[in-house]
């Protein structure tokens, strides 16, 4: 297999846009090209994910039309990935294996939606459909649902007080705003604190408003391409260094909720392939859809004990001068969630870091990355590690 | 790149089905693993099409669901691939380059589409989401109005009556009932006559009703592998030759809807990769979901000349018998479109055909088959050559 290398990235601010899914993919994916010195008909591929098009803006079949937009040649396949939330990291993983494997060796990859049109309750029944139709939906049960039994559950297991588990929680929100102030492109850029996230509306008990990511619009790109022939065209190579997707099927089949299988299994497929450990990592932008998300996210992925996250997070150990700085762009929480774009915009972050490019919001010195994204509730999740050269 | 080899495959019938698009997807997933003598915990990654799951049984995030059901281990990625009508056939060709590039040694692919339960009317007008969303549909047009379109260029640019054209889209029609009649899974079952074809209801001017494929539901799988270390588990092995994918804007952007762009693309970079051409073609399967677009495709692929494919099927040259078996099956028109699931079926059918298998229907001594999906009007092409060993 050979290396793959990110020449570019790009971005659309998050948060709530008049433009269509396609235009705004179009703002990343030029971002993307223009970062990278090349033009979209230099491009063999485009690799897209998408969820929920069809419902927002009457769109499937987007793929081949955001190629067209970008100056694609015909002979380009352009192809639509949709793993829910998972999306656009799929289709990078996906993209990054073409260009591996010999078939590429120069592609767009990335994301786009548009979800705040529905407005929150819409939205919230819609991208549902991400959990299992048959098993899960029928019971009435949605995302916020899904995490609100997690969080009873974490605490339950490892015999912390509820009480105690929603201080650590309300610390990660609060620690994600605090990131997300320092970042223009975040949908929220606004400071709160423990306090506000403690008297906030009560949506999925015990998860309140601020334990809860928003609903946003936004896209978000990268140029991969094999090292070997453009390794040498940008100044700051960052590199693919590991790779992981797994799969599970829905909740009512697995047998702890607080431990996510198919996040075992992803991040050790990429943790093997980089040939790290996840104590080699510097950085790491991961799934906090909610405040308990990340917590048990940030022990799946190895960082912190199983049972210890909470209160690791409390301490400070994910902050950005912490031990092992999660989620610095502001993370789902702050940054925003467009769901089929989410996944791009946590590479455009890492590579960002990587580069010593994240201004207010830099992890200082950070050399490898993670990138998680988790689709569904736990059926698809999908990790990369990314190297600074 | 390494040779890729087809172990088995496996398909429902086509039709109107009681069961859900998991249930079809699993029944015929199953048969495709029997027939290679394996089990889904064998497997390193499911591909899957599926085009609107969500629209018909409130199911995103499809493929880990479908992973679960039919055993595969966590660690193995289970991914949905959605080009619209072309859906199975990316996901069976992005499967395939996975194998191809060393990524995976043994992969299931397929497709699963449940169409029916929202009878033609509503599922004509949501299927439209392929086209353009902005450019297209809000003219008002769906896919009868534009293939409607092609066949009055066509009889134009061609100087052929449209009277007479008509009477080649029927016979185009009569061939493929005529095999679909052959075809224990076929969704129609019957013979009929050019007289019939004439003298059905309009549906879009010159299109009647018989000109026009049904909506079914259904499922295919395809189960695929390192040849180097798979070809000897199966009697009858069909080797993946060439490949091709290739996309388009929108239709506004086209300046000859009789000629479609992506196809001629994807047909060439699939025909160089087998290093054949098409009069090395002993039997095809490709995109009839009107009569006009079997006659616009038999072109495209190169099998005729431009302008001459009406009168050739007219004079039988893509009979069963005839110069180039064209859908032996019954295509799309007589066995049935289950959107997503389309092209699996169309690599199972060829599948069928190269092993000498498809009795009544079969085309003697083919050793060279191809598979041909459109997806959306002329935005999304995939092909595939398959070859006997």
């Amino acid at each position: 297999m050979r290396e793959v290398v990110i020449l570019g990235v790009g971005m659309t601010k998050f948060g709530i846009s008049e433009l269509t899914q396609k235009e705004m993919f179009v703002q990343a994916a030029l971002e993307a090209l223009t970062e990278s010195g090349l033009e979209g008909r230099d491009l063999e591929g485009l690799f897209i994910g998408n969820v929920l098009g069809d419902y927002e803006e009457g769109q499937l079949n987007i793929a081949p039309f955001l190629g067209h937009e970008i100056g694609l040649p015909t002979s380009a396949p352009s192809t639509r990935f949709e793993g829910a939330c998972a999306s656009a990291t799929v289709a990078v993983r996906n993209a990054a294996l073409m260009v591996a494997g010999g078939v590429h060796d120069l592609v767009l990859a990335g994301g786009t939606e548009r979800t705040a049109i529905m407005g929150t309750p819409l939205a919230t029944k819609t991208f549902a459909m991400g959990s299992h139709a048959e098993y899960e939906r029928w019971a009435g049960i949605t995302f916020p649902g899904v995490f609100a039994m997690v969080a009873h559950l974490y605490a339950s297991k490892y015999g912390m007080p509820l009480k105690e588990l929603k201080e650590c929680m309300a610390q990660v929100s609060v620690k994600n705003h605090y990131n997300g102030a320092r970042n223009p492109l975040a949908h929220f850029q606004k400071e709160i604190s423990v306090e506000k996230v403690l008297s906030g509306p009560m949506i999925a008990d015990p998860l309140q408003l601020l334990d809860c990511c928003p609903f946003s619009d936004g896209a978000a790109a990268v140029v991969l391409a094999a090292a070997d022939q453009f390794k040498g065209q940008v100044k700051k190579p960052v590199t693919m260094a590991g790779m992981g997707q797994a799969s599970a099927g829905a909740i009512i089949h697995q047998k702890d909720l607080t431990r996510i299988k198919a996040r075992e299994a992803s991040i050790a497929a990429a943790y093997r392939q980089a040939g790290i450990g996840p104590g080699d990592v510097d950085v790491c932008e991961l799934h906090d859809c909610f405040t308990i998300a990340e917590i048990i996210a940030s022990e799946g992925l190895g960082f912190f004990e199983f049972g210890r996250g909470a209160e690791a997070a409390r301490r400070g150990d994910t902050a950005l001068t912490g031990r092992i700085p999660i989620n610095p762009s502001g993370g789902l929480k702050s940054k925003g969630h467009p769901i089929g774009a989410t996944g791009a915009a946590q590479v455009y972050e890492i590579v960002k870091q990587l580069r010593g490019e994240a201004g207010p919001r830099q992890v200082a010195g950070a050399k490898i990355g993670v990138v998680d994204t988790l689709g569904g509730d736990f059926s698809t999740v999908c990790n990369l590690v990314l190297r600074r050269n």
